[in-house]
């Protein structure tokens, strides 16, 4: 297996990148190779720093960068040289298994969509972002690909959803929640009544019904469903938090006390790093986006991901998924 | 000032509404009388359990009492005796200033834009919710009132979270921000970019444009405007956080000190009985509108924003500062 690994993605590249895909290698199985995209001199040098490099880890040139600046639906034709463009293509060429990059989460959707297609059934890829709660983590779909959602793509969020936790979540029978204002079915905007009805009727899931913004961390689902809009609000929302909690606690324990609490066991259950990488759903290969302000935990934590995604058929299992549902339709 | 407090509101009413009512008073200004609505006898058998009673809290009968099972809409006209619509119908009437209630959200919300009727240039009251943040509390508009908005449902509410930050919250010239999915005024669905094109255009308004989800916490803003699902969800997202870290760190700090940390002052800075009620914006009077689960701290907390909004002219201000928008456009 082969994973791409764009060295050019976060604030501080190629640091984080080389640094966790180093981390990684160290754990993943031995017939993993991962190939660091981006500019060659850069990477060489940051790799030097590191002394001995595994043979498993190589270099693939590709002299240009996106940067925030690029609009994310021209860097395919402006910017083929790019670390993110070249990467895909490799995967889409057969010459590797996943891409995983912290670079511009829209270009990195945008050129997914372009390289690797959307799976049959699918009208619009979403992000699936893990979010850490109270018990097992909890898959938030979409977090932030699509805005102005219709019914439909809500339920190929589910599907969507529905077969990546049974492959990377360990779940036989994902709970499959739609986020809403309340719990009863009458409940929602036009968009979520709509939806509802719809996943009411809907085969091959474990609908659970209407979960509301606190059943998130209280586990109540394996799943949950919304638009992008409301998926990004509630993952940034989220993100922040774990922040303002040791800022505030730290203040506190630094006034009361002189023990030097560990609080790192305490915030590993918050920390948005601990499951790598948020994967593109629905299409045709493995593209895992990384915040740009990614650690090397991060990114080793989202090469898993992407290894498990590989060895596990997502991309087939999810493909079938959703076949079998156009065809019921 | 009399301030009606609809007793038979929480779930284990009316315990927490007499608790809560004898504390706010022992606080409140000696000019400030609150009336317990609800049924006489069982007001009176709580009302024993505490020995002496102040003089300035009185009690109203009213023998009904609205469930989870009546239809909001419904409940004016089927439950006319009900301590929320006896409650309101004493703030109509001109006998008291200020109705404050823990029971169904929708009912009091109905009730209230049936009895104390919208402002003009109001198309749509919304709820005002105060979030705990880092710095100074946000105020977020609308936290539920309002699904399916349109653009000029939201620069509504912008005018009455700059109203009542200015009356309630202390802020001079409040800031106002959209929540949105990224800072740039090109990102958003197609109600968030029409609004911030409104918002823009609009005079007598501090609007620092789009914010996100990690906003909210980091205090970029004093209002920030969103419509009532995304709000809904936010907002009870928010709620469940606290309660879920209380419990990640009470077993870590149990596992590795002996020292018996009182985190009570962390915490209250996430405590959203803190803030007490939400108050519902744009209609012609006082309505707060208190959590179900209310403790007495959250009914006192809330009985205290009821006499603030009165003594300030709350609604005055709002009906003036929306009058002006009205004449505006």
């Amino acid at each position: 297996m082969r994973i791409v690994l764009d060295a050019m993605g976060t604030d501080r590249a190629p640091r984080a990148e080389v640094a966790g895909a180093i981390e990684a290698l160290a754990d993943l199985e031995s017939d993993i190779e991962i190939a660091l995209v981006g500019d060659r001199e850069v990477i060489e040098a940051e790799l030097d720093r590191h002394g001995s490099v595994p043979e498993r880890l190589t270099v693939h040139h590709a002299p240009d960068r996106v940067t925030s600046e690029d609009s994310p639906a021209s860097v395919i034709r402006r910017k083929p040289d790019s670390s993110i463009v070249v990467g895909l293509k490799l995967q889409k060429q057969g010459e590797a298994d996943a891409f995983v990059s912290a670079g511009s989460t829209g270009a990195v959707m945008a050129t997914s969509l372009f390289t690797l297609r959307p799976l049959a059934g699918v009208d619009r890829p979403a992000i699936g972002a893990t979010l850490p709660t109270a018990a097992e983590p909890c898959l938030l779909v979409d977090a932030g690909a699509n805005v102005d959602c219709k019914p439909q793509h809500l339920v190929q969020f589910a599907h969507l959803g529905n077969s990546y936790a049974k492959d990377m979540m360990g779940c036989e029978s994902p709970r499959i929640g739609l986020l809403n204002i309340g719990e009863e079915q009458e409940k929602g905007d036009e968009l979520t009544l709509e939806t509802h009805r719809l996943l009411m009727e809907e085969e091959g899931l474990n609908f659970i019904g209407n979960v509301e913004g606190r059943d998130i961390i209280r586990a109540r689902c394996d799943v949950v469903v919304c638009d992008g809009f409301v998926g990004n609000v509630t993952l940034k929302f989220y993100e922040s938090i774990a922040s303002f909690i040791i800022q505030l606690l730290n203040a506190e324990l630094d006034a009361v006390t002189e023990t030097d609490l560990d609080l790192e066991s305490v915030f590993r259950a918050l920390d948005y790093a601990e499951t790598g990488g948020a994967p593109l759903l629905g299409v045709g290969g493995v593209s895992i986006i990384c915040h740009g302000e990614s650690t090397p935990k991060a990114i080793r934590n989202a090469l898993k991901v992407a290894a498990r995604a590989v060895r596990s058929n997502m991309v087939e299992h999810s493909a079938r998924e959703l076949a079998a549902m156009k065809e019921s339709q």
